[in-house]
């Protein structure tokens, strides 16, 4: 029975899902195999076990368990941030004049802004579990840096964050949000590994890379004691936590009989569009929805929309397994953008497979467009989108006005993932035109294709 | 019958609060009223008509009615971002080893970041139904102005605000959101008005002051067509508006059975801290309850602990109606602190009665032990708070440890104003040892008496 929609969707404590859902078991073509770069077999967890925690390679490599409970104690730590609020944009509705029902899940309201969080909290309770001390990890942007600060802050966990060093200096309160946690930052290409000298002297004045510092954080990681490495995206066992996000919107859909038509995400390496998706997506796989996806990446770094469906590598230092994704080729150089969470050479398997099968519709949107509909956004709804999420609402705003010409009723749901509190200065850039759009040439993307494997593609 | 307690109280769509709650409707013993400065005669609506909304003035004059309906409007608005988060802090009660149980209202979800938004609303919408076109404000640390900012572009509201010069040029980053608002800002003094030229003149260095921007906003608003002057704290509507925060935290308390022994606020001007407390020291005033409330003050600006109860000004240019209140003197110059939101010279003139009345206690805190409080609380419960809001920690963990010496099971509620999402440069100072504490001598505060101006003071 439909009860009247509120315009904030809450979830009694009853109601709150209590399992990550893992969409892969619902794929009848599975995703291809992650590969052992050197042996180019599937990887196994043995392979893994060096750099990651135990149960997070068991996350990885699991393609059929369709529930996995999340463990009560980070149940707990979920419930100081979540659920998080669904809520109907009800005034964005109106200013659009559209028959459209429009519903926003919210992930921003924790300090670290964004629905990075979920995974973070997850890696550093299984890492505290399986006895581990410190934690290394790298971050761009800074949203998982400081997800990752405050989960090994709350677990007692020590914590070395290698950030790219353009971003330290562009993003100093990134970096402070990140020390007052307690974690121990380091710009990236620092002169405390092997991969950041030998970055260093090539270029001293390089400006750093997330291939570099995943370098070094993974070295860091490898000789360290009792230390292990954690990632914020791309990785299975990511979706698998950030399915909490989907997982809630679907408990609350389900309470008020809400059936969304169009869901939208925007995609880096697939975080927040997996995790959104997830329980939605199942349905959809199972033949019992129609529900159409639709991720959205920026013109800067189209990985779905112009890259190519081949093993590559993770990192552009050509160290982590080889992964069956979308990409663009993991040397490809996306232009200086404000979404800097969104720049990413590849795309998470599962929805690359996804996509691949015609599961998922992506399309690129432009950053000066992306600006416009979040301060649009703003003004009418009261929160102020990171770049990121922003591509969500461009979108959804599309489709909202597209609903406006045919006359059609669609419920269109999409991920805001985070806040702007972070990013003013691409705010003020944008406020003062000087932010400009770019789209990479065909030679700009031959450059990063040519970085692709030469391996057997065919394996699937 | 008492609910099982989850760790976040939610309300449901029906048990959300329509009434604000007038909390000198509940004293016997009213707050001395408003003088003219002229005349020293009690203001009367038509004195105050040429620089506020009626609607606003009639609230601000309204010493009877208990409830006041929130408008079915602003309701709506609300709803985009209320109710607020109301957390038990299981966390810290557990690293406490308390036996004290601790609730927290969070306000700093919207991207305002804390409650300015529950008055900016309000205002903001009062001045859309009286047809005016354009407001005027001030702005110290930036929360209300970033709050005025957001309600101005939801009611298509023009706003200019004068933010104190030394404030825009240390936090660029509130300047850039309440301009991405759309809002006009500009850094006072300021050569756009009288007074601004008037103090550039004298010293055209300065840094400006809150006194100095609140003369530029009221002349503004008063020289400007279909313009009205709006405020952020101290009046009594504002607190008015800010009884939504009680509000919700005793329909939510009352749901589940719980009765707060203590409640603590941090103080500046007193929106806060009134606007929390008001329905559970109605109650007090009709002895129906025994709650305890505490006022947290920096030590650097002590108006309350070491104030006097006088006839004050409101702004340093001694434009504003007489107010008995708990003043430091409208010339006291509170030292640098980063809780910029708490550095006002006087107190609202209810709050200072019931503090000279005994229903209130006030304690100071001092900026490095708060800090320190922030920092612990971040860890533990995850939320990075601001500055001012962390005043209120800190006496919360006080007598949270009293607890767990005395063994009593208290049960104590804060309030937790804002995130610290821009005072990272605040962040930085404490992290890196740059910060000191300071606590003014009897000098500075001879210096801040002798501005109280010489009238009679026995008025009530």
């Amino acid at each position: 029975m439909t009860q009247q929609i509120p315009t904030r969707l809450y979830l009694s404590d009853e109601e709150i899902p209590k399992n990550w859902l893992n969409i892969r078991a619902y794929m009848k073509d599975k995703p291809s195999p992650m590969l052992h770069p050197g042996t180019l077999k599937p990887v196994t967890e043995q392979d893994l076990e060096p750099v990651f925690c135990k149960e997070l390679i068991k996350q990885e490599l699991d393609e059929s368990s369709q529930l996995i409970e999340i463990p009560q104690e980070l149940q707990d730590f979920y419930r100081a941030f979540r659920p998080a609020p669904l809520i109907r944009a009800r005034f964005l509705e109106k200013v659009l004049e559209t028959p459209a029902e429009i519903y926003y899940k919210f992930e921003g309201t924790n300090t670290s802004g964004s629905h990075k969080l979920n995974s973070a909290a997850a890696q550093a309770y299984y890492a505290k579990e399986e006895g581990f001390t410190s934690l290394a990890t790298e971050t761009g942007a800074g949203q998982w840096g400081s997800a990752m600060a405050m989960a090994c802050a709350f677990y007692g966990i020590k914590l070395t964050v290698f950030m790219v060093k353009v971003s330290a200096k562009q993003k100093p309160y990134r970096k402070t949000l990140i020390e007052t946690y307690g974690a121990n930052l380091i710009p990236s290409p620092s002169d405390t590994t092997n991969a950041g000298r030998a970055v260093l002297e090539k270029d001293p004045n390089t400006n750093g890379s997330l291939g570099c510092a995943i370098s070094e954080a993974v070295e860091l990681a490898l000789t360290s004691k009792n230390s292990r490495y954690v990632l914020g995206s791309v990785l299975n066992h990511v979706l698998l936590h950030q399915s909490i996000i989907g997982q809630e919107v679907k408990a609350a859909f389900d309470k008020y009989g809400i059936e969304p038509d169009i869901i939208i995400g925007c995609a880096g390496g697939g975080s927040n569009l997996g995790g959104l998706i997830a329980p939605f997506m199942a349905l959809r796989l199972q033949g019992k929805s129609k529900t159409h996806f639709i991720a959205v990446e920026p013109a800067s770094c189209p990985s779905f929309t112009r890259g190519r469906y081949a093993y590559d590598f993770g990192d552009t230092a050509m160290t982590t397994p080889l992964i069956k994704m979308m990409t663009l080729g993991n040397a490809f150089m996306p232009s200086p953008s404000h979404a800097g969470g969104l720049r990413y050479h590849g795309m998470n398997s599962a929805l690359s497979k996804l996509y691949k099968d015609g599961f998922l519709e992506a399309r690129t949107a432009q950053q000066k467009d992306v600006f416009e509909a979040a301060i649009r956004f703003a003004k009418i709804e009261g929160i102020l989108p990171a770049p990121e999420s922003a591509h969500a609402i461009k979108a959804a705003i599309d489709e909202a006005l597209k609903c406006k010409k045919t006359g059609e009723k669609k419920t269109i749901l999409f991920g805001l993932t985070g806040t702007g509190s972070f990013d003013m200065s691409a705010y003020a850039d944008y406020n003062s035109g000087n932010m400009s759009d770019y789209i990479p040439t065909e030679a700009d993307l031959e450059k990063g294709f040519s970085s692709i494997p030469n391996i057997p593609q065919n394996r699937s």
